[in-house]
């Protein structure tokens, strides 16, 4: 691939304002404060309760999830050791445009009068909808442009309000926490992505696909973040009151049963029974995908760490295990592991939720395995198009127009960052002494 | 300059011991809790509606700032590559002394039979007052001592707290995210500083004046927490239920709008179309101070968007093209580009609110055209105050008494702080040892 | 010490994981959701005024402590240069398994019909209790294993809510930002331990027991996120209203003038006025802890100011002057000094607290020097449980069977953690080049 490819001068810029001067018209035409007067779809999901509702009152939740999507997603891709402006940096990027876009695609389906009404419930809901970007993100870090990263965000975002509107307006179905429209559909696009755009450049690894010990610190951030605000994330659109504690709790208790299986799994399988970072920074966090489906539900205490215990093991024997056989035998390169933490433990979730609902956990429902039924053909319809919308995502991404980097130049921001002269000098020093040698 | 003069010894602790004795002895006369009795001046502020207050309702949002100004700030100025105690340290020191001396001079002129009542609104009032000292702080870091800092403290937030009653009060003018009071005054008052303390030997940079790569990503949590907290900043002395959710919204689009611009201006003019970590760190927050002034107006999404999106352009231009011609023909060496953060977009931001205002987007507003030209006049005001106030000070710190550091010690943390020994010697013995096996 | 005993193959795993299922078990016997139904013994901390309280209303708070007990605390710790993997991992570690300890701990001792009913004072509670251990963790930081220092928790964690119990339920006294329960018994308990896990061996130091430049900037991260968030930590079980508002201002401004009072003793006592990393990122919290007992009580402005004056300058001398003593004469190898930081400063807030009392600052109090009287034996209640049960531990935790390491490597993450290897070859590679020129 030759040099000038990845030249992002025009491509990036011109698509950068393009996008947000069509995005400004479109907010525009479209979209209006809410006033309170005249609420339209989404009324029941928060408003049908004796609460009366402030306009501020899911204020704080939303900061909590804000902090978890440009902190928490951002820095915990912050590990590699060459690759931390592109991290935290494109993270904020692709989350600024895509809560636009997401604000924008979820309202189309929620018209009042003609126009989107927005409110802290909607703008916590397109924060989320970002969620399925940075996921994938994940899966193809480092080995995609600025410019890939914009069209995959239009993409997914897209392709996520419809399944959205499906799972939760068609059937009906139960996700609070989203572990099967967030987390799971943001893994598996992310993962058909990395399948299209596979690279045998980089089977046997990549010398900067890996950390320093500094690059885990800064990784840890973004892990501590998530794991502190999770109970935000799973009980932010809950009902009020009592729901919402519920939804909380699990959360809570869910993320700290995980700490402690993964904790343990890592040093089980490592070796010396030593901990690995890898573990540490992802699957701690599994504990609180997995609660997402059925965190509103009456699961009890209990069931909620029962859930992440396990979604601990899972995950980090997924890591260990699963990415290398993904790797070389399947063709998908996945950075961050983004299966493990987000796939495995979503689909489990979903399962979680399917077997919570035909048990009557959740309150208010009527027929148990009609529900229950509707529960996995959410799941299936999250996995489909998660499939199907990332397999076509990562053609369109595969034309070779989009200033995707060669494989020599992967997981390095200096192809696409100014990046500071001290740490080249430094290195030119080293390799021309190496050179001598 | 004689290498004694910078010991702070004796000077910068006698200081802070008798400043903060002082400080003591003012609040042991002036300073009660609220105890919801009886509301004095700012009760117009946020107690004229329907809603009834609780004392903690604000507090959520007081946190959010909070963090703005000591992890935002702190951490925003760390890029240097060796001034990050400084930065972080510094920004500390000065904002707990300065929000102590600002809830004295902003109360003193709401006393209430004699006395300052704190609450929440008035510790957030106190906590921005520190904003203007630590934007101000921007422009002469690594050039100052923490004696001249302290000095700089007192009188800039003693001015500040004038050209806030001037502008609030006397004006009646609408600043809610505080773009002319707080954002276009620090900056203009911290130019004025280092314009006066002018340093001809900086004239070609200082070896110490940039970044490392880990440095880099340390600012960039200052910059993530400041861009996510910025609709707390624009709203939380805004009225109360749907003004504020207006204040918040239009923080929240006019920064993710910004995003978009800055990078794609930023890739336009650098090398290659790369992307560089000054405009990034920066100028993706001008989006937030230049909608302050009008952030609680009806200006629709649509209008909150456009302003952020022109900020990003601004922003990124004046980093790019005007910082550089400020230093060399005006000799104004301002070391973290407030002016294109906090001086350009805050005039931005109080055009913004004339023009606003004069259209009649300020709900309750009487005549249009008087308040708009109250607006400009407020503008003019803090400008003034702020050149005047900040040359004045600048003469004052210019003393030859203040530990001030010579020019080679410049943007070092070895002049003030103890820094570790380990890293230089650490490799050298490293290889010294290696070397004799 | 033979090698293979540091090996925490199995014995960590299978300790984690049965510590785990035993939890849930207990959990699925005892726990349950609050339904708002019926409160127990704990309903006149916060229910009885004319405040309705909603479930989440504290949710804000406990995130904000939540922040405190992961970031805070984990980052502080991160300071030494090659151990911060083992600050923030095992202070997740701990925390994570610490609070689901406390809340069946403290739990039982407000059983409502046979069962623990979790609401959000009950986890902020939970949350607490592990702060105890957390605490401790920094006396004994880089000289213990992490099968210890779950063996640690578990006891700590137990005898802390015995003391809890005996304070607050038996003795009725009054610790609402908890200087007496939490901080001096959290740094008695873990000098205790220290004591009795002395090493002759670290008595001249160790080549690992020191910053590097960014380890200090990472432990600034957990000192500011303690600092701004202390006032939520000694005002959420305060009573709703104005007094826990007061809560929240007496910690906010004893907060700010200890930061000015740590800083002028820091330059006063070190080489050349300079300012000390140690001093900055500890001893500026010291007003937290110390005006803890008091935070809710009628003290004023003024007196929280004085306390938290003192307490900087008791903090910064106790890092000059008292731990190098401790170390050398007593045999108490503190390594964070937490003595200086929570040890001095819990005692000074529990006296001043006895004081406080005394004069009738605590509203509805009755017999001033009763009450007083019980200040006083909660003080030494907490500090007899702290040292005894340290002592305890301590011995406990000698058994040399817990896979603790070999003094020439403490303080080294290697010895539990997979370290990115680049770190020492790329030193290798330097040291290999500079020995060939």
């Amino acid at each position: 691939m030759p040099a000038y490819s990845t030249n992002m001068r025009l491509k990036f810029p011109i698509l950068a304002l393009v996008l947000e001067i069509i995005t400004i018209i479109l907010f525009g035409v479209f979209v209006v404060y809410d006033d309170g007067k005249g609420h339209g779809h989404d009324a029941d999901h928060h408003d049908n309760n004796t609460h009366k509702a402030e306009p501020m009152d899911l204020y704080p939740m939303f900061q909590d999830i804000h902090v978890m999507i440009f902190i928490g997603f951002g820095f915990l891709m912050t590990f590699l050791k060459r690759y931390g402006f592109s991290s935290v940096g494109m993270n904020l990027l692709l989350a600024a445009f895509g809560l636009q876009w997401g604000l924008l695609m979820q309202g189309l389906w929620h018209l009042d009068h003609g126009k989107i009404k927005v409110d802290i419930f909607k703008i916590i809901n397109a924060d989320f909808s970002t969620a399925t970007v940075l996921i994938s993100f994940g899966a193809v870090l480092g080995k995609t442009s600025p410019v890939q990263l914009l069209i995959m965000t239009i993409l997914e975002i897209t392709i996520f309000s419809i399944n959205e509107h499906v799972v939760v307006n068609i059937l009906g179905a139960n996700d609070v926490g989203a572990s099967m429209i967030i987390h799971a559909y943001g893994a598996y696009f992310g993962l058909a992505v990395a399948r299209v755009l596979y690279r045998p450049g980089l089977r046997n690894g990549h010398d900067n696909e890996g950390s320093v010990y500094h690059s885990d610190l800064f990784a840890m951030i973004g892990t501590v973040f998530l794991w502190m605000f999770w109970p935000s994330f799973n009980s932010a659109i809950a009902d009020p009151g009592f729901t919402q504690l519920t939804a909380v709790i699990n959360t809570y208790l869910s993320l700290a049963a995980c700490v402690m299986s993964a904790y343990a799994v890592s040093s089980l399988v490592e070796h010396k029974g030593k901990l690995d970072m890898v573990h540490i920074q992802n699957a701690t966090l599994a504990g609180g995908v997995a609660v997402g489906t059925c965190a509103d539900m009456n699961i009890g205490p209990f069931g909620a760490m029962l859930i992440g215990f396990i979604a601990g093991i899972i995950s980090t024997l997924g890591f260990k295990y699963l990415t290398p056989v993904l790797a070389s035998n399947l063709g998908i390169q996945d950075t961050c592991g983004v299966h493990n933490l987000h796939g495995l433990p979503g689909v489990l979730g979903g399962l979680s939720g399917i077997v919570a609902v035909a048990l009557g956990k959740k309150e208010g429902s009527v027929s148990h395995m009609g529900s229950a039924a509707m529960q996995a053909i959410a799941l299936a319809s999250s996995l489909g198009f998660a499939l199907v919308g990332g397999a076509v995502t990562g053609l369109i991404l595969k034309l070779p127009v989009w200033s995707q980097p060669p494989d020599q130049n992967c997981f390095d921001d200096a192809l696409y960052w100014e990046v500071p002269a001290e740490e080249e000098e430094h290195e030119e020093s080293l390799a021309h002494n190496k050179a001598e040698v």
